[in-house]
């Protein structure tokens, strides 16, 4: 039951700087747009989530518009790990799986596809299963509803490149299923729009154990 | 990887009436729109999906405007039972499951209501395990996208009424159990908009099964 807007979760970020309301929550913000509000297990809402954060001003030291990159640079330093281990602890994970989406138009055209590629059933249990199934990746990127060009999209699974022009590397595949034996897999779509924007979903795979624990589970 | 637009399939529905082109092309598009688009085992598109229509005018009998209804109809009662056998064979189904949505404001509404109910995992998995649990259904109705009043919604699963006026009726779920044990489980949830408009997604259980089968599957 984890997806964004974020996860069954309480979190709660603290600084001694002295930040104004509004700088601290816009920092909160950005820095959850890429963390806690970029992780997934299932597409699932939670009901209860909540991220927090507080400024003492103990230190006397001011964080204004010059130092808020600053700020942010902080709190995804500590919500970024916070985030993935939300999924790596996810009903029945055994493998944490980095979608990154590159060269889209937009932000959000970026994030919409590797949350597309991130929940898909048939992605997650060809990670589970170790298959470099680069048919999948693509089908859920050519279904997420954002523009999608087959011949400019590039796949990559760790650092095997799997797919480019419109066709598979075949030769390649070995390679990519050994990556994905690992705990931790990457899976990189390069959408050659030419827009340069990129973004990063984590998910996990899907287990024959997500649905005991999800089947089992009685209200 | 069986969602709309339509499953993997080739369907072809003949009649020897006299239909002109353009008629038999609506037609095949309302009836596909609550059969064979009206179905998901997991919310994936496949590549492969056709379904024709042909009138070869043998019969020489027309068929116009006044007898389109009756066209759809009978393309509807062949249409049915063959969409819902596709989900029946789902990879790893155990049960189908309908998911009615009533008294939506339109059409796309109620569509859009049942899919996301189809389509949850902890839904599909809740159903696996004869879990009649109401927040999960009630959950993926709000996070739709359509508007959604939880306290004028109703949930029936079978005969039994579990949810109503923003709270469960705790003591039938124990007979909601009972009708989940079976092979055919219906959800009905009333969104109490005053408009009146129905739609029904099929859609089956997840199981472990389904992981085994996607994940073992090699490319």
């Amino acid at each position: 039951m984890i997806e964004p807007n974020m996860a069954t979760m309480i979190g709660m970020l603290t600084t001694d700087a002295r930040v104004s309301p509004a700088l601290l929550r816009q920092a909160l913000l950005e820095s959850a747009r890429d963390t806690f509000n970029a992780i997934t297990v299932d597409g699932e809402c939670s009901t209860n989530d909540t991220l927090f954060a507080m400024a003492s001003g103990s230190s006397g030291v001011d964080i204004d518009d010059d130092g808020y990159p600053l700020l942010v640079e902080a709190f995804l330093a500590v919500s970024r790990p916070l985030a993935i281990d939300i999924v790596r602890g996810g009903e029945g994970a055994t493998k944490l799986i980095a979608v990154a989406v590159h060269d889209a138009r937009t932000r959000d055209d970026a994030r919409q596809v590797a949350r597309t590629i991130a929940n898909s059933p048939l992605v997650k249990t060809a990670v589970h299963g170790a298959d470099p199934n680069w048919g999948r990746i693509v089908a859920a990127a050519g279904r997420s509803g954002v523009q999608f060009d087959v011949q400019r999209a590039t796949v990559h699974v760790g650092d095997v490149l799997l797919f480019e022009h419109g066709l598979p590397h075949d030769d390649a595949a070995p390679r990519a299923a050994e990556h994905m034996k690992g705990k931790d897999v990457r899976i990189d779509v390069n959408l050659g729009t030419g827009g340069g924007v990129a973004a990063t979903i984590w998910t996990c795979d899907l287990t024959a154990e997500y649905v005991r624990i999800n089947g089992e589970y009685r209200t």
